[in-house]
């Protein structure tokens, strides 16, 4: 997805936040909106957000000097979706569509997005997500949910690449990642991480605390973007997204990132902001189970 | 009141709002993102908000050529407003105080502000202010409400000098002036416009229409800013501005241009954004009637 003008208010936003965590003072967060403002003419809009993110982060750590202002934050989102690991178990087991329910817990953590959020009560959506009332996500929320063509994708792929996306996110991805062994004994699991602290996207320290190490093998794309920029990937990588049977994409970032890609995706997200609805044809807070395939639509 | 680092994305928000408005394509809305992004490290944060703004719309008009995109909106906007003037004036008849629901119905109809919700549906919020559950607003939401002061000082007044915020809200200003002419007869009320147009600020011609020049004499402050800037004001305005007995401001742009000054002030208005709630320490939406006072406070 190219940048939207209507992204240019968030970088600033995104970038004040990001200041404020790295502990800059007011003088310093201004000389990093200063330069920001000055690269935005720089800035073509044919590169997606987390291009342009990417850019602004570098140019916080310069400044501030601080390598990873939401380690904090990151650290306590992990050990808040931790806690309510079993609960989220539970409403899997008791669940009529054991998969369904998964897929869409690992949408609901999808919450857990600092970079379009900016403040965030973690505890307060982890208790709404867990909330009696809330167990079953309306009809109409689910506005695109290709569920059908991820079961069947499901069954007839071997080696899947889960694409992470945030700190926290990632124990509701580890609940989706046990059902589908579950589900599969034999099914190859690659679970991709960013390769560098930027916004509290997954590292893989998150995603071995969340536990994912015991389904699937933990690798990093390479990235140091807020989402899986292909041009930014390692080879490594990139042999594993090319070659995989099915890929599965978490998060904004990821769906900014790739959305335009010619390969087959999977993207799992919640549509947390108006630009992201509106590119995607769909309602602010929708969760979205969108299945792109350039070869079908 | 300083700008805060926190209103720069908000000014990126605005002026692409105004030059959708005003019917710049992407390519001329973009340049005017660059213009306005470039000129970001010159402003000085020692500017109030509306000084800011002031520019950006400024570059705005250069760019597009369109003097006035608010035109429409603020017609609209009058013309809704008024069109619901007779229930709003059996509001305050009906009520038990009739000058606090007044001073009350000319605070809620500063919701009227594209300045600060960029896109904004008139007719639904005028049917929020209606709506006959909303009658009372609650003690809570009124943090900050001198109302006493405010009465007395009316009572000792002679001449008011009344600044205008929106348009639309001029129609809610009207009930108020309107009150404190049945209260008082012998008061002189003078009612101050903006001299250009900038966002939907009201103009000469919105006063009139609303109906204001039957128990005030319009004015024009002089600035073409959304707020009252002193530095910009005629020196006629100024004039009036020094000897008034006592000043009534309406709106955030209003606060934000003059809570720094010397004369003492009631400022009426919706704690719309949450700077300005964090400045004036009250809670966002919350209905604010503030005297400042350096004398006292």
């Amino acid at each position: 997805m190219k940048t939207y003008l209507e992204c240019i208010p968030c970088f600033f936003k995104q970038a004040l936040e990001a200041s404020k965590l790295s502990g800059a003072n007011r003088k310093m967060q201004k000389k990093i909106l200063d330069e920001i403002a000055l690269n935005i003419p720089k800035f073509p809009l044919t590169y997606s957000p987390p291009q342009m993110a990417r850019i602004i982060n570098g140019t916080i750590r310069r400044i501030t000097g601080k390598n990873d202002p939401y380690a904090k934050i990151k650290r306590e989102s992990n050990s808040l979706a931790l806690s309510v690991y079993t609960r989220l178990k539970k409403k899997v087991v008791r669940s009529r569509d054991r998969l369904l329910t998964a897929v869409e817990l690992a949408i609901a953590g999808n919450i857990i997005d600092y970079g379009v959020k900016n403040t965030l009560n973690v505890q307060e959506e982890l208790k709404r997500i867990l909330d009696k009332e809330d167990k079953a996500i309306r009809k109409e929320d689910r506005s695109i949910f290709n569920y059908k063509s991820f079961h069947s994708a499901l069954k007839r792929s071997k080696t899947i690449l889960y694409l992470a996306d945030n700190a926290g996110e990632v124990v509701f991805d580890r609940i989706l990642i046990e059902e589908i062994k579950e589900m599969h004994k034999d099914k190859n699991i690659i679970y991709a991480v960013k390769e560098k602290p930027v916004i509290n996207d997954a590292l893989r320290e998150d995603a071995v605390s969340a536990g994912i190490g015991q389904n699937a093998i933990i690798i990093s794309s390479g990235v140091d973007a807020p989402g899986t920029v292909l041009s930014l990937c390692s080879k490594e990588f990139l042999k594993i997204f090319k070659h995989a049977d099915m890929i599965i994409s978490k998060g904004q970032g990821n769906f900014e990132a790739l959305s335009d890609c010619e390969r087959p995706i999977f993207f799992l997200f919640m549509a947390k902001c108006p630009v992201i609805a509106k590119d995607v044809k769909c309602g602010l807070g929708d969760v979205i189970l969108l299945y792109k395939n350039k070869r079908i639509n």
